[in-house]
């Protein structure tokens, strides 16, 4: 449902500093395009909702289409619907400068998660066009496909399977909340299972990887900076921990007398949330999920499942956190005389950004006047997907008070704009490698 | 539906030793009772299926009718479908001696809980006949309707009524899992919601009330005895706690900003499990039902609501159990900088058993030949109720592990004849107060 009342263009003037708007670069067009792509999806609470493979997603792959046109920019469209507007360049036979991120959004979402990277993206391409800036390497904006991942539970499709990482027989299997197949779903916007397996490209076509993306955190506002430069991405890791104890009445046994595994399990949830410390600051472990069985106020509990999530950006210090959590659930179960049973249910390798792209971002952050920051994601993005084949750097927008995935994302036009010229900077400096 | 393999008395004989049978008790007997009582209602897995106001609950009552009038008791059925059979004394018009217990049972329960109490009751009724012994007092066997609750998610209805505890208009309001009112449930079995007004008894007719009943725990089995005498009847307080913290992003949120309300949770839930042993033996405290939002994988906890179930015999070490465990969520959430919500959902006051009472049954137990053994109940029976308002005693029956409201429910019949020995020695003892 369209509600006409809601005017993201304006909310963004309001506090825009216009002198921001220089070499080519315009707060004001991308304030205009963001504006657009939000009366797409848009929801009864002003937030978005134009999932993967949606004609919502489809409608501002459109809109983008057009706009890549306008820049200049040879469109064409791989089997998995992503969206690639290409820049020759003064060398088209070399590798490409690919940038880029999603148009679609989880349910009720906000206007900034892949939208800002993708018209950041387009921006650097538009001003280059309109000042006449010629790059020696080719460059690619690319529009993923099903960034969110929300109706299929999964997500970073467009990115893997331009990557060759889809399982094809996995992916066809899936059904949607409706019970619908995904090559069923898919077909409503022209696309098929087969296509899929078309879209993976040659690494040797591409020399590297860019995406500028909402930091969805809140240390860039501690800082007070309007971007950061990423140093990893922190691949999650989930633990599903049974810890067995034995039910009872809560009145008839006494307390020396129990195996309450939802006391070895608070025991187990409090005790680690000390490990990260003593790990490193980018590394964290959350207890989201907990199932207790059977789950009666007057029942010791019998039988309780946590998930523990746990992320670094860093392979091996993520294993030492996995590791010393494994052995803290060990030891506690142990002491309180219940079993303990173990399962890995999901593993995304970390991704750390390249050393010498990190730097180029931070001298282009510093050409741009902001003091470079350095921070961790800890969030998965399509740069990740890439970035596990080829060299992919990560440019963080601020977000107010962290927020996302939610009506109230927002982050300044002051600080989008910002960033665009840190990645036109950046872009510019790779020309000559 | 009838499992007609199943034979409960001849499990029951095979391990009897019928020496015990003399003084007009008679094992063989109890155990045909428990064998036809065990018929009705029972469940494919071997259990017992009989809800309160259900018509095998009925049915159960008829037979228990019968076997009253077996004992030449006269059989009388209050508005409230509580069965009273009276055997008038010598003195007809001194106050009554109560005793007995409930034949409805859980879904899928055993076969001893409630039963056992009926039948014991009746059986040193029987005793009394077939020797020829007349009590100087009144002596009046009781079945009380509904004591489990199982349809109305409530229980000891029958007891309450007698007691004038009843609730007319809340009971009244009540609905079954099929959305009937109890007024119109209950008039399939006969009763009518002005019945319940009817029931209550008055004080002065009745000098004390004894219940047996299965310990429903493992305390006589680690002594090795085949019962107890219960020191008093540890009644519920549920407290119902919220520790409100912020839901955040598990990879975006560093350890060192968060206000995870499942931490502390968790933290509150092993604390809390080290505060009765501080207190007495009898105490307990149990947190056997929690509530996570939004209980996903990748999302720091904003919300938990922990239910903690508080029991102890004595009014005054509860009340100490319940001010320490508030004063620790107290602590605990300002630690994690999470706000505190509580507040009290169930508080039944502990029944202590008067002193003299639980004397006289412990020499009843010595003149049984059986070492006297002090315990107190954690769980809620008739004798709960009818001792908020009547001096009443409680004797416990060994219970295989402690299992109960389950078909692996078992006390060895040796021990129930034991049992009816000590209840009656000590019926018998209450005659020349």
């Amino acid at each position: 449902m369209e509600n006409t009342g809601y005017d993201l263009e304006k909310l963004l003037m309001k506090t825009y500093d216009s002198k921001l708007s220089e070499n080519g670069v315009s707060g004001e067009r991308l304030a205009k395009r963001l504006g657009r792509l939000s009366q797409i999806g848009l929801t009864e609470d002003n937030g978005s909702r134009r999932p993967g493979f949606s004609l919502q997603e489809r409608e501002a792959k459109d809109c983008v289409i057009e706009w890549m046109q306008e820049a200049g920019l040879t469109v064409r469209e791989d089997g998995a619907g992503n969206i690639i507007g290409r820049l020759a360049g003064k060398q088209p036979e070399k590798p490409v400068i690919l940038s880029g991120s999603h148009v679609d959004t989880v349910p009720n979402g906000g206007h900034f998660d892949g939208t800002i990277g993708v018209l950041s993206s387009l921006e650097v391409a538009q001003a280059w066009k309109d000042t006449g800036y010629i790059p020696e390497k080719p460059y690619e904006v690319v529009v993923f496909t099903d960034e969110e991942g929300s109706r299929f539970n999964g997500g970073l499709t467009g990115s893997e399977a331009m990557m060759g990482d889809t399982d094809i027989d996995a992916m066809s299997a899936k059904r949607d909340f409706e019970g619908r197949l995904f090559g069923e779903v898919i077909s409503d916007v022209g696309l098929s299972v087969d296509g899929f397996k078309e879209a993976k490209r040659s690494f040797e076509e591409i020399e590297s990887f860019v995406e500028v993306h909402i930091e969805q955190g809140k240390r860039l506002e501690k800082e007070n900076l309007p971007c950061g430069i990423v140093t990893g991405i922190a691949g999650p890791y989930w633990l599903k921990l049974t810890f067995k104890g034995l039910a009872g009445h809560a009145g008839n046994t006494p307390m020396t007398d129990r195996q309450d595994a939802l006391v070895a399990a608070g025991h187990f949830i409090h005790y680690i949330s000390h490990l990260p410390g003593k790990i490193n600051d980018s590394a964290v472990a959350t207890v989201g999920n907990i199932e207790v069985k059977p789950n009666g106020t007057n029942v010791i509990p019998g039988e309780v499942v946590v998930y523990v999530d746990i992320r670094d950006i860093y392979e091996e210090s993520r294993q030492q956190l996995i590791t010393s959590i494994l052995e803290s659930a060990e030891t506690i179960s142990q002491s309180w005389g219940i079993s303990l049973e173990t399962e890995t249910v999901h593993n995304v390798a970390p991704v750390p950004i390249p050393k010498e792209l990190q730097e180029k971002l931070k001298k282009a952050a510093s050409a741009s006047g902001i003091t470079p920051y350095a921070l961790p994601s800890g969030a998965g993005h399509d740069a990740m997907i890439v970035g596990q084949h080829l060299p992919s750097a990560l440019l963080f927008v601020r977000s107010k008070k962290g927020i996302s995935h939610n009506p109230a994302e927002w982050s300044d036009l002051n600080d989008c704009v910002q960033t665009v010229k840190v990645l036109k900077h950046y872009l510019e400096s790779i020309q000559k490698d």
